[in-house]
């Protein structure tokens, strides 16, 4: 059988934990499912490790994958590009792997409109308060920042209908499993037989 | 939230191993999630208990319930009325309980008709030659019996595209595991929010 592979995206607001879901759900990896790994231009940090972590790019190679329309999605983010590789993305689904991408609502957004069959997986906090106490114990943002960030959550929130499914992120491992459920559900969808 | 519940109809053809299945899922039993029982005329084999595996019935109740349109689905097999107690399902879901329901191609399509946002799982034999080896190993068919099942199984498979998920029972904690991720997602279901 020629299957295709499904890709499936798993967002949220920033602070919503989708990252420690991410690697909840591949410590236990699942046969068929792929990781797909970000292009950045932010210096890697101590123990990341380029092609795993991510893929470290300078400003110039970035910008002319962007020029090359090579990169399914990319934003800038404090001065620094972040973006998902096309070809590693479609060259997997052609194979018939399932491929995971953990990108924000902007991005995930853009891939819908070029990939709608996608699955897409909207990760939400328990409440806005612990999103804001999230924000806070993480300590990579500032105080205006979280302001900012909060104040764009009832905005992000309202992109939840373009989204298959909704994933309280209350309990990480419950909200992994919960991922990892629908992956498994999907894979039995007659839709896609 | 009012959250209503959710119908999961798991079906299949005759031999498929559904049974065993639904009891391979229900012995971890899920969280707000109940198996309908069924109603039968048929006598009570050793072992079996009133209210837990069926809800014995004399043929004159089971023909007043037809009569009064308190069954979901029925059907006359071997002389033996089978039936889904509407209220039963009704007032479940009506609560917020998932229902569980397991029964054939015919039923599952009244079901559907009836409630049709129900979530329908076909469940598939690994091949046509293994469904015949299953039937055989069972011994509760004659041979004329078994041939005449393996021929309704070419139109049977013609009504999968009324399914939403098809699920290949090849390894039964697998299988059951499947559909076990399938009812945690369809709990995740955005358009179901």
């Amino acid at each position: 059988m020629n299957r295709k592979g499904i890709l499936f995206v798993v967002s949220g607001p920033s602070g919503v934990g989708k990252g420690t879901l991410r690697e909840k759900l591949m410590e236990t990896p699942l046969d068929g499912l792929i990781y797909s790994i970000s292009a950045t231009t932010r210096k890697p940090r101590s123990g990341e490790v380029d092609g795993r972590d991510y893929f470290f790019s300078d400003v110039k190679t970035f910008e002319s994958l962007i020029a090359a329309d090579e990169l399914l999605e990319w934003a800038l983010v404090y001065n620094n590009y972040y973006g998902t590789p096309k070809r590693f993305v479609f060259n997997n689904l052609e194979k018939g792997i399932d491929v995971l991408l953990e990108i924000d609502i902007q991005g995930a957004l853009k891939v819908k409109s070029l990939i709608p069959d996608g699955v897409f997986v909207f990760v939400l906090p328990p409440s806005l308060e612990e999103l804001g106490k999230r924000l806070n114990t993480r300590g990579k943002d500032s105080p205006t920042e979280i302001e900012r960030r909060l104040a764009c959550y009832e905005d992000e929130i309202s992109y939840i209908g373009n989204y298959d499914y909704v994933v309280v992120n209350d309990n990480v491992l419950e909200a992994a499993e919960k991922i990892r459920a629908i992956i498994i559900a999907e894979r039995c969808s007659a839709k896609r037989l």
